[in-house]
């Protein structure tokens, strides 16, 4: 078998997110679809993503990966690409498929996931042309504001506050980047990085940072919630529509593909 | 009368073009019944507009201007842009109205109209959040090519080899500016900005401009037409989804308002 990376985007608004349910419209159920009726069935069983996104949530950057067998590698490679297109719908696309090392684990050897969230504080909403990608926000934001509030997310802490609890599960993260800009055209955008995420935990910063950003709470607000040990119900979960997967990030050298995987299992089982 | 200049975007997909018509769901169609829900019957008379744009063309920079009783306008100013908002579809939005001096004419005081066309040649096809303003073009495209073809249309020249022909209506135009970039996604975006267009110019301009840029018309084919006097039947006229009327421009003085005007309608009538 040959392991085979692919680089997926998507508009979410249409989707019952990533995760393959019976009866639901998904993104792994349409990609499945395609690669099942080019190769035959089981052709995607084990296909593994980087971020299993909610219903709503979209995708510049999502990373998946699936093995298929030698020969049908090497007699599609330079297709591929184009023939999942003819077979998927519009609103999700294999924009890359290449050939990786065996021990690449789109999910497992993931060292990074960068978020952005869109939202415009305009009186009249959101751009018609962007209105599937950016959340209108009815009160006016500001941005020093939202970075002053964002800072105290920065670095690792635990969660709790702003993670949907599993059994067992850890809640502490990593955040390395999370800061927001006002682009031209007026869009607040929010890049959120860390290891990886809890369920809708970046849409529960978001939520947060958004009552101190248009100053209902105060800019500490925020950050003062990591000593909850539980999920908050002060928090609000900001909107699927504003938010998009744009880059998952892999160790340079695929020698370490397989070390990067074995320490994030042990970390998060 | 107050005259009144609303900056108008739109997701042209579900329009039937700026133009009212009876029956059909157009951008003027559902400006006037907001206007009119707001301020009363005929509130929306004499609205005229900078660039009647085709069905499924988009627009982030149209202008229009509307005349509003004096009285409505002092009353409604700070609060018309958000009312609009609510009482429009999401794939149109008045994004700001503005008091201007009654010798401003949206459409004959323009000096220039910039269109962007947005095609990709991926072959995957169009980014899906992107794909509702974004030609997908099956062949690699040279945007080399693509700018060395488009000089030849740069200046005055009678476009009537891709203009639909109107009766004693001139076809001489003054092409700014027309130039192709290759954003970082891989989109190439063309650039297109002279003083007026006819009808279905700047996709005639596109879809020629295309055919040499994969290789399949020589270079200098697209302007070699210029000497034809008649539409041109080896033209396709390319897809009104990859095109947005960006902006309009209009003399810095308002005092300059009237005469622009005034030599508009002399030279195009």
């Amino acid at each position: 078998m040959t392991r085979v990376r692919l680089d997926v985007s998507y508009d979410g608004t249409s989707f019952s997110g990533w995760a393959a349910q019976p009866e639901r419209r998904t993104v792994a159920g349409v990609l499945t679809e395609a690669l099942e009726r080019l190769l035959g069935p089981d052709a995607a069983t084990g296909l593994t993503v980087a971020g299993r996104t909610d219903a709503g949530v979209h995708a510049t950057g999502q990373v998946c990966h699936v093995d298929l067998p030698d020969e049908d590698w090497a007699r599609l490679a330079p297709t591929l690409v184009r023939r999942l297109a003819g077979l998927m719908p519009p609103d999700a696309r294999v924009r890359a498929a290449r050939e990786v090392s065996g021990d690449f684990d789109a999910r497992f050897s993931a060292t990074f996931r960068r978020y952005e969230y869109r939202v415009t504080d305009a009186p009249y909403g959101a751009e018609p042309l962007r209105r599937h990608a950016t959340l209108a926000w009815p009160r006016p934001l500001d941005v020093d504001t939202l970075n002053a509030a964002a800072k105290g997310f920065l670095g690792e802490h635990d969660f709790a506050a702003y993670c949907k609890r599993k059994e067992n599960a850890t809640t502490i993260r990593a955040i390395s980047r999370l800061d927001w800009r006002r682009d031209p055209d007026g869009t607040l955008v929010a890049t959120v990085q860390a290891d990886a995420f809890c369920q809708a935990m970046v849409r529960s910063l978001v939520g947060a940072l958004l009552t101190a950003g248009d100053g209902r709470r105060p800019v500490d607000w925020p950050a003062s919630l990591l000593s909850h040990r539980e999920r908050s119900s002060e928090v609000t979960v900001a909107p699927a529509c504003g938010l998009t997967l744009v880059a998952v990030g892999y160790p340079e050298d695929p020698e370490e593909y397989a070390s990067r995987a074995e320490l994030t299992r042990r970390l998060r089982g």
